[in-house]
C-alpha cells in the first residue's frame, strides 16, 4: 500500500462556543442540547451556504486543535475500560478530525448559528455537510461498548485527559 | 478571524472498492447497499481497531483525491438546480473531505471489510469513527432540497461532473 503524501487542509472558518476550555465541556451534542454556537466562515465561502437553510441538522468536521499527540488505546469518557481509538470519538486519533451533528438555527451571510455544540471555543472548522435522512439515519445500528443511554451521556462532562 | 495555518493530514489507510472510476458509481451508501469494500489500514494502526467489532456501522472520512478544484455552487446528482456546495455532499468543496456511513462486516488485523461503499477505488482514508446511536440518529430531521426517496437514491449513478 502506498498512501499519498501529506494532504494539506486549511480551516474554512472558526467555531465559537461557550466552552473556553475542555474541562467541564459536555461530551457529544447529546450532552449539550441547549448550547448555542456560532460558526464564522471565511467571507469568501458565504456563497457556498446557499440552500443550507432547508436542513434541520448539519455535520461539523473540525480540527481537534488542542490534541497534540496520538494514542491508539484510550479510555473514553463514557467508559472505564481502555479501547481502540477508532472505536471511540477521542481527539487523540491520527489526524485529529472531530465530527459532530448539530441543529441549524439561522444563517446570516457567513455566520450560522447552531444548537448542541460539544466543541471547545475557537475550534478551526474544516467542512460542514447537510444531514440527509435517507443517507444518515441508520435505524438498526448496534453501538458496541457504548451502552450508555441518552440521559447518562447528557450528564457526562469532559476532563483534561485528551488535552496536549 | 484568524484561522490557523495549514493543517497537514496523512492518510491512515486505503479504501479498496469495486469502482475503479467515478462514472457509474452509486451515489451515497444508500445506492450501494451490497457493494463490498476493504479498508486497509497502515499496519501501525491495527491496535487502534480494538473493540470496533461491536459496532454495526462506521463513518469513513476520506480524501476526495480526484477532486482538484473547488466550486461554491454545484448541481448535485440528485437535483437539477445549482446549490451551495455546503448544502450538498459534492467533492468540489473546500478541503475535499468525504463522509460515508457503511456497515461493518469483519475485522482482520489491519483490514476491515464493509458493505455499502459509494467510494472510488484507492481512495485515501483519513479517519473512521463508530456510529453511535445516541449521538448520530436524528429522528426528526428535515433534508431541505434533498427530497428524493430511498429508491430514487438507490437507482442514481454518478458521472464525471466532479472529476478534476
Amino acid at each position: 500500500m502506498k498512501p499519498e503524501a501529506t494532504i494539506p487542509l486549511a480551516p474554512i472558518g472558526i467555531i465559537h462556543t461557550p466552552y473556553s476550555q475542555l474541562e467541564e465541556m459536555p461530551i457529544q451534542p447529546g450532552g449539550a442540547k441547549e448550547s448555542i454556537g456560532t460558526i464564522e466562515f471565511l467571507s469568501q465561502y458565504a456563497t457556498g451556504l446557499r440552500d443550507l437553510e432547508g436542513f434541520s441538522h448539519i455535520y461539523l468536521l473540525y480540527h481537534f486543535h488542542q490534541a497534540q499527540r496520538t494514542e491508539l488505546i484510550v479510555t473514553p469518557f463514557m467508559d472505564t475500560i481502555p479501547r481502540g481509538v477508532f472505536a471511540t470519538r477521542s481527539p487523540l486519533r491520527p489526524n485529529h478530525i472531530g465530527l459532530s451533528i448539530v441543529e441549524l438555527i439561522t444563517i446570516d451571510k457567513n455566520r450560522i448559528k447552531v444548537r448542541g455544540v460539544d466543541i471547545v471555543d475557537k475550534t478551526p472548522l474544516l467542512d460542514i455537510k447537510p444531514y440527509i435522512k435517507n443517507f444518515d439515519t441508520i435505524t438498526d445500528s448496534r453501538s458496541g461498548w457504548m451502552t450508555a443511554n441518552a440521559e447518562e451521556v447528557a450528564a457526562k462532562r469532559s476532563d483534561g485527559r485528551f488535552v496536549g
